[in-house]
């Protein structure tokens, strides 16, 4: 189910339903500021050719870390780096009962990365502080900027508030050629002692992360804000394929026990499979090998990589069995055989809070913006917060639906619609009932 | 069509149509001795652990060459070896008017190779020259058997005497790790002079080459001699298929221009083109790689390698102009672009003499083997000899259809069958009409 809705803001008044926004004060972010924090942080990391490399630990991540907290401060904050490296940054509330609503998300990026992908999450927590800062309004609750660390590898930082770390992870090492034990201390964490920056459930109001959609759902649609009904869960399976390997030239077709020839009809055996249910579900096939791999030689193994991502997974394990099912004949009638390797870890789909996103729809509908309700297909922060905290995802357009390259893009005016929202619904959830 | 026939010795006097037969010797040769000689040409050129590596101008090679050249003398033959390598063993005829009647084969392997590829053309000739011998028979034609050099790398053997060598090729280096041109020197042969052995059309009578079928065909329809109409053509395509990469969780099934699922769908459509015809043509998909190749990256660029052999051009031609227009189409509902790009050379089907393949259905017949016209899918040193003699290949059963690899197993009454259909036909051959 898709709503869209563009509501005339003069006409807001007229209706019932919002009439509860009229008691909120009437602030709107600073769109150039927005921009041009976007454009100064994007300096940070960049190599001698130009491209961002702008990855955890490395020089240009520790000065954009740097150039935030300072900004942080400027806007009111208090600011502190936890033992994850995390950069908290806090404002009062004037109810010392209530839990923090946090927001935030990252600034580092993947190698040869683009300017917006974390990096608006946390530019626009920013701007929602300052815009109260500087309109000297008081929230209820305290409100917690958080800048994880370390989203595109390791997300050590999310990982660790949220108490799922896996401690040999530590010694992996990071795009930066440190370890992530090592890149820690670099940023002002302590590897040591990371375990303690583990927050209960409870110890969190709300958490809220602005992204771009990193996919072309709200271009092509043409809306403004996507309200994330929860983060997809992921299973990943290698499928190994064996036939029998036999010179092409001297084999008649019918005595042929062909792996790429099953591998074909499998791939397209998945893709009928989540083509065939109703829903927002997906799932790829993006790796393939062929062994021997000659013009001349009939292929004897071939390994698929595969991916089945949705809300439910449930519903990823009906496809799974739906796929098992077809491969199962496709082997028997291909004289080969057919073997799915599960590939840890399972991704489980985390849902988004359903108060939140009401209230995410009470503000686009407010501010007069165009929304639609949908998954995010890419991990995120987000889906470590909601093991401790309530947690929703507000999405902007992503020109192109790109992500992950220099190419990525998103329009001021719809990272100002972004922050307006991500405000509002925060004002919207500080309100006392 | 296929032609089964088995028919008892003892009565062959009975059928007019092999009435002419009775004026040949009925002579038989030795299957023991086969046996023992292919065993005994195993020996040479086996590594430490036992694996058959006689390659081209390897130790094992020169070793197993000196073995055959004596034992040729032993047979009567006057041996020599020309600019190319080859070995040559002669038998003089009754009338010198006459072109000599050429058959053999190859005794070089491929690395960790079988004991009958090759080396059973070498051997049977050997057994046709040696009962000729002993049972004192004199032929009209002169007879020739010819060990060519290098088939499973070069073919310079019978290129040379064909006169289609490519000069350069002399440069390339084999599988011993020596140049062809150092090789060749190694075997007696002589590079700077090589195109002097060429021979012309008419320089020789007839080239019969006896080999395994390196197929299933004979083992699967219980057939002991297969007749060759000829070694098929083969064209060669790399075949490149582009679509979009893009972030699979975030990109919905139906935005998608996924490279490998139109792959997928060609890969079924070439084998649809292929089967969609009568007759033996085969085909091939061996080789597929794609980028960037990651679970959660849709697919942007595969490339194919496949391969189409008939003994027909035109068929061949018909079959590419129909995977053409199928992946037009294909190309069109993926939104992807499909581009074939042919890999030189092509190889032009060689047609098998139809005079001498009757010959050799009259020896099988007169001997009581069942037999079968089939194509070569696999090439071989008679596709060279065919540019200057009348060419045919008579084929044996092999066991599981397995060549290039030490399993080869030909059973020693389908190698002395074979070697008795060879003497046969060349005594057919032989005959003043």
């Amino acid at each position: 189910m898709q709503l869209i809705h563009s509501l005339c803001l003069a006409c807001l008044v007229s209706f019932t339903s919002v009439m509860a926004f009229s008691q909120l004060p009437d602030i709107r972010v600073n769109q150039q500021r927005i921009e041009n924090r976007i454009f100064e942080l994007a300096n940070f990391g960049i190599d001698s050719t130009g491209k961002g490399y702008r990855v955890s630990y490395s020089s240009g991540y520790l000065e954009a870390r740097a150039w935030l907290i300072d900004q942080m401060k400027q806007a009111g904050l208090e600011v502190s780096i936890d033992y994850a490296g995390n950069i908290l940054g806090r404002r009062k509330g004037s109810d010392p009962s209530l839990k923090p609503i946090a927001f935030g998300s990252h600034i580092d990026m993947v190698p040869n990365g683009g300017n917006y992908d974390g990096c608006l999450g946390a530019i626009s927590g920013l701007e929602v502080m300052q815009v109260l800062h500087e309109n000297h309004i008081e929230t209820n609750h305290p409100l917690e900027l958080i800048i994880t660390t370390d989203e595109e590898g390791s997300m050590v930082g999310s990982r660790s508030l949220a108490g799922n770390l896996i401690l040999e992870d530590l010694n992996n090492t990071s795009h930066s050629g440190l370890t992530i034990r090592e890149g820690l201390k670099v940023i002002g964490g302590d590897p040591d002692r990371i375990q303690s920056v583990a927050r209960q459930k409870g110890d969190v109001a709300a958490f809220i992360e602005l992204h771009i959609e990193q996919g072309r759902i709200l271009e092509t649609e043409n809306i403004q804000i996507g309200i994330v009904k929860g983060i997809v869960g992921i299973s990943i399976y290698d499928v190994t394929i064996e036939g029998v390997a036999n010179h092409a030239g001297t084999t008649p077709m019918n005595l042929r026990q062909d792996a790429l020839l099953a591998a074909s009809k499998l791939i397209l055996a998945i893709h009928e499979v989540i083509n065939g249910h109703e829903g927002q579900q997906v799932g790829n096939v993006g790796k393939i090998t062929v062994k021997p791999g000659a013009y001349n030689v009939i292929p004897e193994k071939v390994v698929l990589g595969m991916e089945l991502r949705d809300l439910s997974y449930d519903k990823i394990m009906v496809m799974f069995k739906e796929i098992e099912s077809k491969a199962a004949a496709i082997a028997a009638s291909t004289g080969t055989s057919i073997a799915f390797k599960n590939k840890p870890p399972v991704v489980m789909p985390a849902a988004s809070d359903t108060s939140i996103q009401n209230k995410i729809m009470e503000a686009a509908t407010s501010l007069g913006y165009s929304y639609t309700f949908m998954p995010s297909g890419a991990g995120h922060d987000a889906q470590n917060m909601s093991l401790i905290a309530p947690m929703a995802m507000i999405f902007v357009p992503s020109v192109g639906g790109v992500s992950h390259s220099p190419k990525e893009f998103t329009k001021a005016v719809d990272m100002a619609n972004g922050t307006n929202v991500l405000l509002h619904a925060i004002l919207l959830l500080d309100k006392k009932e």
